[in-house]
């Protein structure tokens, strides 16, 4: 559908590194998003310049700030590689122990803190994570040279400073087929062919976390695959501006406020997430870039190792959930309530709720194990007890956060009543609350409660903690398989005086 | 600061009256609306025609379905008047046995079901039930006239078959202060004039559910009143076109959506609640409507019965439930999910919680009670036990509705896209699921469970249900007050052999 | 292995009613227990007088109960039976209405409130209840007599005023096989042969509540049957001291503290409950109080229209409850803490559980319709919501007297070390708390707490409110059964804008 | 009231010391309790030889089972004490790292699963802990010489291998008042005389987890102090068998069971726990083993520091966590139940709670920081989260335990029944459920779960849970304390908009 330049076709993978330059600020990154040609649709609309579009741009801010607190604090957001002997951003450093991956975490929380949503880097890393390993076990078993490509990959991706996007999560279409049973095949991606220079794909990837705001793609499968999947069953590295590609922007509840005048109905005006269906069609990886090309039975590993990490990284709503302990915390004190028992105790439930997804994660990534291939692991069982905390948690907190905010949340007029001449006297003079509290600042934080459990940012502190890294169910799967029941039913028939010998007669 | 038109100031009651024709259908109720002249403001506009504004349409036809329900199923939502001897809608109907309340419920459950939405008339019809039992208390105690007052606008009213909004949450200003002592004397409405023909009042009702949609406000005081608080103590009728009265249209999630064209997005299209900050400004109410003034000791029983009347109301919130259970049932049948062993679960949990919704409401309807007056009057203590459930059950509902719905709720392209011609046949071959079922109703299903957790009719489902009738700490002192610990006390103390006389010497 | 008494074999129903006389008073019921020869071990031991047996004499205290209650309130606990045209026990009454339902909830709730525990004779009552329409239906289908004997059972039982136990559940066996498959046919009980007097059955019944203290048990299936399984589909009324039973006694926690002299470590002295298993070997029924045999098809309405009944009178649990709401506050006051904010807070969760609870109950009871025989039937979804709560919130309003007790509940010494002269003064120097509270009116308040938390009547108010009248997912089946997807899909799908017709095509 | 015996009292440490001999292995341990000569009273006697006391010598046995592990797996049991330059039991090991504290927390968890009890040395080894940064701070503040009399006390303690019991919880009295306020001066515990050698000391010790297996008590403030209290601030080793010691031992559900023949009804019988009360009358301490005297503004902070490690400790909950989850399957598999979906997800929910608890726990570990005497201390809040967290979790657990267990655990006849030559065979013949697994095997895991669930262990699983090292309030109040709401609100105004500035003027 959409026309192919062939000369763009098969560019080798030091092309396209060429078109890339270091990206040293946050301002370079957003500029790095310019003048790329992708192909964006948006409500029914080709977008010209996505970089400058009112609703996307607050999730091209979030990853900014990935950036900028690379800058702020090194400490906390970068780390030495020993690929390019040089700090690079944490989002693009390999775990070398479990401490890197504790202060992954602690960079996870602060960014949720700074912005209040999704900054979308996270599954990059972890995907870098995941195929150290991967790629070092294909080679071990097939002598394949995906490692070295990898690191080679990463090279780059590091000396360059560029955002990683997951491509993992096909439409799937019938959930009772395999990919290959598919009516349409292109429902799960797939290899369509292979050249001397590469292999092209062809499918989509829906849910892609901030999508459109990556300067590459890792595609991947995303989930176990057979002998007849083989084709679904491939990793490589995408260009976000690659030929072939197209984006299908994801709606947010409340996204078009971002297009209204006036800052504070959006709640949260600077900082959103994005989630886009990204079509491949033809799409052309060289060589050098593919990390998997019919191995299918890394497939499987590959996913569960994924969620290992992934699920960890869930930890960064416990930053959203601080924001939504201090958003409660303000709103009761403007409204004048801050003093009542039961509001104390409603914001240190909230902070006992928010504080033990943060054990769990930090947890997992304390216990991390080494893999052969050096790389450190989160501890698996953690790390689904973690995103599965995750899964409830923060309902309740926005609960409770709405609990404090009053009913005025909801039934509050808009910015623009706020600003008109006739309304807006008669709307001071009625939302006077605590006399020294401004009004507007009333306003703003009801709107910010606003934002992140009904409005865009709910998208990504709720819904998103459900589904994202897997939805509840999956994690109970992967809790059941290490659950050791065995080994603890000894203990009870230990303690119970139950012999083993006892269970062949009575 | 609205010019005042003196001419209509001093209407009688009867000629106020003489402005209405009887309303025998949703559309009558629909026409009724029209040219009223109020003044309405809405995202910093003047609303020159409410009734055909796409954001406040949705608001009136959840109104005109009590109606057409009334003609649907009259056994079900009309009942027979003894006061114009006649049947009227069970809106306007005055308590006369439990059986009444508990018929009352079902109502409410069927017009959640059918409107998916708050419907926004409950409250006026628990302020006339509440009015029947305190103007014939106040008139036992000081001779007053208002009971029979009361009873000749009732007349009219179900003559008339009209709305009644309850005007009851004043805006409150600094909340450690008592009405008389705000700074502003109008943060509580007040009487700020009287005449030989009536009395004037200023100030403001917020969050006032259904207000522009209403052919009456009932202003009445919303806490116990002291003395020095006699001029707030006032309870009148005011039409909803009286001169002096400002609305200003409070904002909701995705209430534009409204604006777009295409219905998929705003994922229940027809059907919409209403919150509204109304102004009183020296408004004029004949003394035929006035139905307290300054008998200040009767504002706490009026609160008090009111709540009793109207957190039983909630039950409307169980048909919300029976549309999330529908639509959690619908898509994960769509999604080809629906064998699922713990799908089923899911949805037999929702259907309990909803059900121990309903039961509390029905059992505070059944354990009615008459008071002097004759009308009865929800069990207090149920009443509150309802509708503390109904703050949190519907948050774990719509979070089970979200895990049901997948990860797509939140990604889901607009329908814009679906409509494109670049972007509809992708969006359509990706987004197709189980092969018999179109693509367009799980983006509709999908799209409406997105509307009732996150989106427009989430505010009304979850919001509203935390903070309407009262936020859950009002329902927890309710609950203290009723509970009868010295009663239990004595239960515990003679089951464990402990005699009063016991606690005197050991 | 019992030596059969021949000549007591086949004694006609006459016979065996001519050994009652009927039962006036607490003391009668007690007295008519004596002497009755009946087959009972405990703890290794055969019992020879079981009345009088300090495990088992709090079991009877607590029947006695409900007649004394039906003395000292005969407005709650009586009501006129038609049958005999005079007041009978109202645990013996035939529902003529919802509000013999409804009363039946408050007798239930009062006589938890009374004895703290289970008063056995719920079970027997709601079999009285089912056998009403069951009998009737068996006979409109096969011409049997079986209303005609039941009614004619019931009026003997009404006229001696005497307990009736159900024995429902079957000991089970290998839980994969139906009855007829069992290795050992007796794993259910069945007929094992049958005379022209009447039939004999085999088998036993366990968890029988109260099986010692009645004065006739009632068999019945305790599952659906097939044509196979005929003989195992039987009813029919046993005297409790019929040749050839045999009670086993089951244990409960802290049971032999009924042994210990002092009334104090007992926590609840008087009252407590009972679980027995009854074998029955060839135990003979004449034919006039046989009301089933071989209609197997009845077997599965029986149950259902049982746990109909039975699921709501759970609300028993609401009087225990109330007793642990009574002695939490009396534990906090005893500890000078009732004035804490946290400890009302928690007394107003543990009343609005329970309160939820009661309201499911009597929502069910208020809801119930008519069956053909014209007794009325509690609503089955609500019933079972009931008791669906009843598994889950006794054991949070445990968890919170737990809580208010304080640590001491669990570290206490015994009441003989209060009593002896060395320990004695110390502990009643060291567990002084508020001065005016005697040491040990805190000593019996944590040990009532202690008895219903982990003690004797923790049985009755947690284990048998996780079990009794089925396990939760007993509960959640019927729900599953009982929820009306289709019509609940209706509602979302004409919300959401679905056309049935649009299914067929995209 | 006890016969002082003069000649004992002023021992020296020295003198004290010598009465020791190091402990190897765990009969050393037990028999290193016997002829101490100690005044024990339990259930109103005075037992001359506890060790060899049926009710006492589980709680003793799970002390070997500490002496045990570290034999048996002496990498997780035991460490390298620099003090001593050997290898010592973990829980008499100095917390080097933080490393230090994870591996303490698995060896708790193994404990636990080893015991399926309260094992009774985690709050001497938590004291142990305190003392260190303690003693160290009040010597920098004061010149006093605690600290290097602390480090000698630990050599000896290593070098014994002694157990350390933790004297903390004073009875309190009336809770209103101050120690120095209390009308009974001892009912906080308090130097009562000083001479050369030492001090003496007067009050008691309530709640005093495995006192009497002890070989020394640390007494120690158990809350604030203020100078008026400065008696009541002192910290003290007390040999367990010093002269002016009374014990009196706490019941415990279902204590007596260990009294009876026969293993199955004690359901575990090898192990419990022990609550003790401790009366302090004239004890001698001598100023070597005088750790605070006086130094009232420190019993805070200890109090504090403390929990920080003792509300960690309690992740031994885990490890009877595993034993119910273990329990649990073993019951449904010999239900024949294990494949049911709704089985399985329970267990994955047990589950799933039980390592919320351990990764809360192993967290505050792993993010221990050093005070400045060189010790590693718990995160604070961390550590108040797990221990919150097992305020609730292990309730819900041991529900689902019942849960899957049926109702048979509470209905089940005693050994002596099953034994009995009568109704023994009709036991094992009714009670035969699936066919290769005995009756037996059955009674034994439905007794293990009663035992941790209603019985002895459910002190050790439930009630302590709740309010060992605090009450739930306790962590609240500490979380509240930690929550840093002004850096969150921090967070929400920065996101909102609202800047500092605006705060001053609207």
């Amino acid at each position: 559908m959409t026309t192919i330049k062939p000369t763009q076709r098969e560019e080798t993978a030091a092309e396209r590194w060429a078109r890339f330059s270091p990206i040293r600020t946050g301002d370079d990154y957003v500029n790095s998003l310019r003048d790329r040609g992708v192909t964006v649709y948006l409500m029914g609309e080709k977008i010209a310049e996505p970089v400058d579009h009112p609703i996307i741009r607050p999730s091209i801010n979030a990853l900014q700030a990935t950036y900028d607190l690379a800058t702020d604090n090194p400490e906390l957001a970068t780390a030495h590689s020993p690929l390019i002997n040089a700090p690079v951003n944490r989002f693009l450093h390999i775990v070398e122990s479990p401490q890197d991956l504790v202060m992954k975490n602690r960079m996870q929380r602060r960014m949720g803190q700074i912005t209040g949503t999704c900054f979308q880097r996270c599954a990059g890393l972890d995907t870098i994570s995941v195929l150290h390993s991967i790629t070092y076990d294909m080679d071990k078993k097939y002598g394949t040279p995906y490692h070295q490509r990898y690191l080679d990959f990463l090279c780059e991706a590091q000396r360059n400073n560029v955002i990683i996007g997951a491509g993992m999560t096909d439409p799937k279409g019938d959930r009772s087929k395999r990919p290959h049973e598919q009516a349409d095949p292109d429902l799960f991606l797939h290899v369509n062919r292979r050249t001397e220079k590469g292999l092209y794909v062809t499918g989509a990837k829906a849910h892609m976390t901030g999508g459109l705001n990556s300067h590459w793609i890792c595609i991947m499968p995303t989930m176990n695959m057979t002998e007849a999947d083989k084709d679904y069953a491939v990793v490589g590295m995408v260009p976000g501006d690659a030929v072939g590609l197209t984006y299908i922007y994801g709606r947010q509840s409340c996204d078009t406020r971002a297009l209204e005048s006036g800052d504070i109905d959006k709640g949260n005006a600077r900082f959103g997430g994005q989630e886009t269906l990204v079509v491949f069609e033809d799409v052309f990886i060289p060589w050098e870039h593919v990390l998997m090309d019919g191995e299918y039975e890394f497939a499987q590993p590959m996913v569960a190792r994924f969620t290992a990490y992934h699920r960890a990284s869930y930890v960064c709503k416990t930053g959203l959930g601080d924001v939504m302990v201090g958003a409660a915390a303000s709103i009761a004190e403007y409204n004048g309530a801050d003093a009542a028992s039961h509001i104390k105790d409603k914001l240190v439930e909230m902070t006992h709720l928010n504080e033990t997804i943060y054990s769990s994660a930090i947890a997992s990534s304390h216990e991390a194990q080494p893999l052969e291939s050096g790389i450190y692991m989160n501890d698996e069982m953690l790390a689904n007890v973690c995103k599965h905390n995750v899964t409830r948690f923060p309902y309740e907190i926005a609960r409770f956060a709405q609990d404090l905010a009053g009913g005025l949340m909801v039934t509050l007029p808009s910015q623009a009543d706020f600003d008109h001449e006739s309304t807006g006297p008669l709307l001071h003079k009625y939302f006077q609350g605590r006399p020294d509290i401004p009004v507007e600042s009333r306003t703003r934080m009801l709107r910010l409660i606003e934002n992140m459990t009904l409005g865009r940012n709910a998208v990504g502190y709720l819904t998103e903690s459900l589904h994202g890294a897997g939805s509840p169910q999956a994690q109970r799967i992967q809790i059941l398989r290490g659950m050791e029941l065995e080994r603890k039913k000894g203990y009870a028939q230990d303690l119970a005086g139950i012999t083993l010998i006892a269970t062949d007669a009575d």
